[in-house]
């Protein structure tokens, strides 16, 4: 059934051809996770695997501003018994994130593989007009600092998982997150500095922003989510909330904006400062809290 | 030292932001490659499986016609001791092969595995308002069937390398495949019906064309590469020479035109026939010899 991996994905050519906006720029990136180092198949199903996949890559779309266009989808899925269930049930995953998204998946590749692992590529556009793609280096001092949400409830959701309890709301945060791709859309056009998703934990991402426009920053508070800690919301992983840095008076028109559009209001955590040396919660030193890749 | 997978590949964003030529389309396509299914790092080097993974790829855009744009590279590297080297060692082949081909990685992400994986999506376009992207399903009763080179170098290197010998070209065809962009280009411009890459076999690639087309062919030969089997040109994967299928004067033109862009002559092997029955080599019924994946 799944002979080769185009024809797996209903995709017949060597290539997909996609016509974009004139004028319009792409907006491009990849993420993949592995089964035993991104998830846990007896905490989640394979539907969920391919949902969080999806979602997770479109959230770096989501912290540029972009609208998607397009998905391409790699999957490499154990042999033996079962596995073109398996690689069925990451793909229904994947279908459904790209129903709730809007973002067609065009191009796919099936390979075996000892491991599951999904590595999504997201192609995106910035369609309007508007302000160019959001980058992570514009924070300027005497920017506010902003979260779409509270964070922490994927972590909470994944103890519970691990504790043998399905997580209610937190269950389902970590099981099927979902890209605030309209929030970054609506923070552009109202004009963010810089923006970053939160998909490796609060303070980690915060810390990576700070570094790439070369300031630091003062959090007053840290919005932990219903179930969390807020050691889950500093250092827990796919949230997707994105942070925002920009200039206070427009940080009041974009939360009217996020209303108006159905979006929740933004949270204010702090000021971005001047000197790259001080990134402070409550005062005190803020750790690079969050998930740090083991290489190297 | 690769603690994030974007910085790893130099890249700051969460998202590459690329403009292409205006009015042109973008041509995408995913593929990657596992250690174990794949390739074999007791046959070749890390450098030889980033310059595969990126040049199998390309192959794809070039099946197209199309001109690459940028590459975004998903890379998943066991972990323990020495990962960071091998990371390393891969990254370069992919970027030795980003030059040679003219394709610069724009996005990249690096994870933990306990296999070596590369996925790799590649985006091009078709710059220059002439035909467009060329697809496999064109080919009408009629046309002759052309392949830009003999096949089976790649297949018979890996026999060469398995023996435990170097292989000479067999083995750099193996270890360091070259996508024909160039000769896809000339093969769009030059009015070609069908195209589609030798990746997974000369027989299985034609019954693909064949299959995406509703028509049958009828080869009169064969082209082996030099110190292959004929066995190896028709089931040996990884040759990336490109079938082409398009009228007989058309084809005369084009052969021209190969040659006088520095490419070699295609080879006539046959011709394209309306019942889809019929897929004959010398008489006799053609196999579907070739790279199968081994799921579902």
């Amino acid at each position: 059934m799944l002979e080769n991996g185009i024809e797996a994905f209903g995709l017949r050519d060597d290539a997909a051809v996609l016509q974009l906006p004139a004028g319009c720029p792409l907006v491009a990136s990849v993420d993949s996770v592995v089964e035993g180092v991104h998830f846990d198949l007896a905490l989640c199903g394979p539907g969920d695997v391919g949902w969080k996949a999806l979602m997770g890559a479109l959230s770096d779309l989501a912290a540029m501003g972009a609208t998607p266009l397009g998905a391409l989808v790699a999957l490499c899925v154990p042999g033996g018994a079962g596995d073109g269930e398996l690689a069925l049930g990451v793909m229904a995953g994947v279908a459904e994130a790209s129903a709730a998204a809007g973002c067609p998946v065009v191009g796919g590749d099936v390979s075996e593989s000892t491991v599951l692992t999904v590595a999504v590529t997201v192609l995106g556009t910035i369609p309007d007009g508007g302000p160019p793609a959001v980058g992570r280096s514009g924070a300027l001092a005497g920017d506010v600092l902003l979260v779409t949400g509270p964070c922490g409830a994927s972590a909470a959701g994944l103890r519970e998982l691990r504790a043998g309890r399905e997580g209610g709301a937190t269950g389902a945060a970590y099981r099927r997150p979902v890209a605030r791709l309209r929030d970054g859309a609506v923070a552009r056009v109202g004009g963010v500095h810089a923006m970053i998703d939160v998909s490796d934990g609060l303070a980690l991402d915060l810390h990576r922003l700070a570094d790439a426009s070369g300031v630091g920053f003062v959090l007053d508070r840290v919005p932990v989510a219903s179930g969390a800690s807020e050691d889950e919301a500093l250092a827990g992983g796919e949230d997707y909330e994105l942070v925002l840095a920009m200039n206070d008076s427009a940080g009041t028109v974009l939360s009217e904006a996020f209303v108006d559009g159905g979006s929740r209001l933004p949270i204010r955590i702090g000021t971005v400062v001047d000197d790259p040396q001080v990134r402070l919660l409550s005062g005190e030193a803020l750790p690079r809290l969050g998930w740090q890749h083991r290489l190297g």
